[in-house]
């Protein structure tokens, strides 16, 4: 198969999608960039890197951070974060406060923002730097040592981060964070806030792809670990639209508000689409045509 | 009819209830008040003063204080504060974020805790220390010029409070604080703590029984809006027990979780009682069945 | 105070409000009503009748028919059916499916579909004939024996009431109903189904507003136990609107979705309105409007 | 792959966790079963078959049958299905009224039973016959032609089906039935109650690890069609477990309150598993357990 020309088919494909959907405008840093850019980046488990589009264009990575913090989180600390939220999907807007009141305070998964933030609590406690680990992995793994957090971006966040605060303390009068509310959410806007770009990311994911083996031969996770992640990507990780995108893309993927994706396809690729326009559910609609234009077209959907 | 003597056989009726059910243990203050207290008075229309037990015992009203907030913002203010706010019973218990989240922030009433912050956020606004104005309202009324915050109470409550702040941080990513969250959680905890005995609070309470008439004999309120304040105390006044409270004692009422219940009986009479130990709905067993058996005695319910 | 000049001057005031909202469509012979139509009668503890408007045009009783049917059941059977229904506000809508749930088959009140259907499956236990039962009632107390159900509308209830078959096999499904869901359901639309004027409704509504006391000079409920359905009605009885109704009129009512509304003053008189515009929460808008007019007028608020 | 021993070693594995849980026991039918059996059939995509345990015990496929049903009318409906049904993970028990209710009787997915109605209600209209088509798709892929209903479950499952009637009579309140209540439960009571064995239905869900090729050679779903199923038996297809069913097996699953799980390895096989004892989301607990050896004795998760 010839990679390159593929990323190639697609980027034109989509074309008709770009710039569909609403660019995310909670904050002014987010709501200001183009909506009309597309890139896509695919890394082989072996390393091999392809790019089409804006792949080159830095973006806000925003809640596929949370998939490297809960990566960093199992491989130092084992399955521990598991008594502290659930990994099943969750049937309710990403930032939903219905079933933490009703489940006590044990987040539904590590990728709704409740949960995201217990992870993120978790990783401070390992760490003393959580948003630091999660960048240095990024950095490692992309071998771009230039990733770093926009800082007007997570003071963005922070400012205007009322219904993530509203969830941290929830989540404090639980008794399910360790440290304060206060560092908890900075950690959390500064990991979120973190650009990076297509191919970065893909890089950044292909452990994921390779039963845990990162970039500079080295396991990031374990090969059952990896798996799990993957799992619970799948079931959990495009907010509401989880049963969706299994059902249209058929891999195990990873979205942002930043209008970022990455998918896996387990033991073959790891993949990274960017168009900043999202649909209702908050994922990218160029980015979903684009995943499901390749499943279609490769076979490799993970059914 | 004897009104002491009826107070002195309610306080030997409700014995058994004395010490029965749980004293409120989320802060250090509330848990250590010794639960085998009683105290009733109560102050007629015109100003006749009766007590029994221990009506001269301080004790934190908590969620009283919200009856005479919203009295202050709706003589200041008129029906401004109900686009704000709901006037509905909630079904819910009293700090439940699940109604709030499906109504777009719009508190179901100003008894439960989102609402009476929107309350407080709207007095603070008004007055520029919220806590202030109840707490000169207090005094006023009581004709007890040493009504004061218990600020061992109140800073306890706020170190503690993740429940109240959560729903405060709800309320501002709806757009519905006027105030920075702090200062209202501030203003809210402060209000809370007020210490007042039976005999201050039924008397700070007779206005609502004489068609808004004050101790100094100025309007406290107008005659219509202190009917519309017995109303919502009458549907939203216990927790969600209002219903039970309506069908057993038949009075509008304001429960708190430091054993105080406000009681009204319109154009005759304000009730104040007092005993620590709180049933499964937050409000005081022994203080219902005095109010219970108040109004079996005296026929003195609204129905 | 001059009652039939008072009827008349509210019939006056509420002019603009009559054919304003939706007639109930659910069934065609709803749906048919005329909207332009208006009736209030008032008949005082002592059996004087007052009437205005369309006041002696049938219409069909629907939900007011549960305040009659509970007070059958609480007077033949005690305290027993609160064992299988709440007396709680809902915060939900009337037919709500969530609550029932939630609380295990235990409905939130009988004022609320599932409630009122639990009621006269008891009252078909006791009676054997529910519907029976309660035109007998309607009959004597309104001293008008040719009250009758509208069969079409009961078959027509019957062939579309599919939310209500819901309701009840979920009722059976937690072995909340003791006779077959058929008969419970086909009772059900009957005593909904009763035709019946303001006249007729005000007079039967009667005893409500005189401790207990009927047309005949029977006790039709113990005191203590009209005192509870007129705590119950006030909280719980115009659907999610209770509070608002609480405010707006200050006394105990029912609605049904026919447009009618019963309101008690308590030792004073029973009320009774009808026009068949609908608010959004399901009770009549001259109604409420006329209901209002009311209490500002004479100041017979509970409250 | 030497895979009779390795069924025979699972078999050995998961002997201490069979005979745990509990037993459906909603029918005298089901609770009746003898708990210490365990089954476990394995059909490679080209048609081998390999058994262990007791895979030749006839039992209740129960929600099995979802997949099936849903497969018939995919293949002779195309998508118009996902007019009426999600495809979203519900989060919520698989009987569950209450999002039904506030998504206005669009089931969350085609495998809680609310979805399974509408399927086969779609399939009674397709058909004249649901029961009938699910069966016989069932003799032909098992070649088996005595596969039938077992009367006695199907009768009481319908008398005892409150649950399903309530949740029935809801989707028809909201439109979303074509055909009279009482004839969709009856076949839908029928499908369910279809009894087979672990190797039957190993070989039956052939097709599903085969791209869509039948135990005769034809096409029972296209390639695409068949991806789309097993995407949402992973995220739907374990009740309010599929994210733990996703995380510890890692396969396309779909269980049954019978105790049968069928599995499905995309391009390789497909597994039946059964064990009458159910774990709280009301999987088989040995059931699972197998799998889970499975997949990690084989590597053959799909992730």
């Amino acid at each position: 198969m010839d990679i390159q020309n593929l990323l190639e088919d697609i980027t034109g494909a989509v074309q008709p999608q770009i710039g569909q959907g609403q660019v995310a405008g909670y904050i002014p840093q987010l709501g200001a960039v183009d909506p009309h850019q597309f890139g896509i980046s695919l890394v082989t488990k072996d390393g091999e890197v392809f790019s089409a589009g804006d792949a080159h264009v830095e973006f806000s990575i925003q809640s596929i951070s949370k998939v490297f913090a809960l990566a960093l989180v199992l491989s130092s600390d084992g399955d521990g974060i598991w008594k502290r939220v659930f990994r099943e999907p969750s049937g309710n807007p990403f930032n939903s406060l219905v079933q933490l009141e009703s489940e006590d305070g044990i987040p539904r998964n590590p990728f709704i923002n409740a949960g995201a933030i217990v992870v993120t609590d978790r990783l401070l406690s390992l760490t003393g730097d959580a948003a630091g680990a999660v960048r240095a992995l990024m950095r490692r793994e992309s071998g771009n040592a230039l990733v770093d957090t926009d800082h007007r971006v997570a003071t963005s966040e922070l400012e205007s981060g009322h219904r993530n605060a509203s969830l941290a303390h929830f989540l404090a009068s639980c008794g399910n964070l360790e440290n304060p509310v206060d560092e908890v959410l900075e950690s959390y806007a500064q990991q979120c806030a973190l650009a990076m770009t297509c191919q970065d990311l893909a890089l950044a994911a292909r452990f994921l792809a390779s039963n845990g083996l990162g970039a500079e031969g080295e396991l990031v996770l374990s090969p059952a670990q990896t798996k799990r992640i993957n799992a619970v990507m799948l079931t959990c990780g495009t907010y509401d639209a989880a049963g969706e995108f299994a059902y249209r893309v058929g891999l195990p993927g990873k979205s942002g508000v930043g209008g970022g994706i990455v998918a896996v396809v387990p033991g073959k690729c790891a993949i990274s689409v960017w168009s900043p326009g999202l649909g209702r559910s908050g994922n990218s609609v160029a980015g979903v045509a684009a995943l499901d234009e390749f499943t279609t077209r490769t076979g490799w959907s993970v059914f």
